[in-house]
């Protein structure tokens, strides 16, 4: 079960919340970017980053661009928002008008990763999220590399998941009234056909990790 | 040209910061959810949302599950991001993969919109953004449902703009080499066949502003 902090017990629209732990793995491990959130100087900064997930650990890459997050001496306090969209929501009314949608907000405090053995670790698992295969395909992280790049890592202790599946939610004067079209338009993310380098040598075919990316 | 705030100007990468406002608008424009980032209780939130562009105008419904947006008594802080994933890059080494993208950043302070006037001209923004078409094709917004609705609206004065558009960036030696596959995985959104409401009765056809949708 996912925990039910004050701050993951969602204020409105309760029946979204979904409490299963293997919701929010779902959410998490179809999704490709995440949002993450910070406060900086007092204020909000959002920056989208990839990630990926080990159990219930979220690793992310230090180097977002926020220099907030290289220089965190200690954790830091983040907010790791995935979204899913899965439709637009037309419904007889403009103010049912709605979206699909599968959305899980973490909070926690984002760890350096120091351990040698633990870092590199999380390097493999932040590429098998965004590169599943290229791990073992293209050529390992080497000494001056490893040393350059940070990886942070969240718990997943403290999170929420909300789902949106349905059609149309109507008011009952709006079905009667039969005045306009109601229904989802799906809303899906897909992989194009791969695009070699410019600078590949001839021959190369492109790998099945990349052809038969789903 | 877009600000050159502190805050707006990328520490890193900075050849990826785009500076036209024309780059903004087609980000926003082109992307379906935000994330909107607020400090509650000095903790960052990050949380999905719809939005809409007029100008250099935002729009953002201020019901989105947020209580602190909902109970603003004055203007509130705000980051809002509108990323677009438009590819993953598989690069010659795991420390150069990467992701194509186009992303906004706004910062600024979300006010809550009171006129009447204004607030229905935000409405017909949000819904335009949303459902093109549907301002016109479905009931209008009533008075009751009017009065529930909150929309703030956030300029878009201080902004920045980043974008990845390229192939991978490999190292000369691993160029060299010749020892893995090199090249871009397009990723797209796109809309699905709609699929009418089940309580829909017969002899609707999915109307232009749907089916048309690109």
């Amino acid at each position: 079960m996912l925990s039910t902090t004050p701050r993951t017990t969602l204020g409105r629209k309760k029946h979204r919340a979904v409490t299963d732990r293997s919701a929010l793995h779902a959410v998490l491990d179809e999704g490709l970017i995440c949002h993450l959130g910070i406060v900086r100087d007092g204020a909000p900064l959002v920056l989208p980053t990839g990630y990926g997930r080990d159990g219930d650990t979220l690793y992310l890459h230090g180097s977002t661009g926020a220099s907030s997050l290289r220089t965190a001496s200690r954790d830091l306090d983040v907010c790791v928002t995935v979204t899913l969209l899965d439709g637009i929501v037309y419904s007889r009314s403009v103010n049912n008008h709605s979206m699909n949608y599968r959305s899980a907000v973490i909070f926690g405090k984002a760890k350096p990763v120091v351990d040698p053995e633990a870092k590199m670790h999380g390097l493999k698992v932040l590429t098998d999220h965004l590169a599943p295969g290229s791990w073992e395909h293209a050529r390992e992280v080497n000494a001056k590399e490893f040393a350059a790049v940070s990886v942070l890592s969240l718990d997943l202790a403290e999170a929420s998941v909300k789902v949106r599946a349905e059609g149309p939610d109507d008011e009952p004067e709006d079905l009667d009234a039969d005045a306009a079209w109601a229904g989802v338009l799906p809303v899906r993310t897909v992989f194009g056909t791969p695009e070699p380098s410019t600078d590949l040598s001839p021959g190369w075919q492109v790998p099945a990790h990349v052809t038969g990316r789903e």
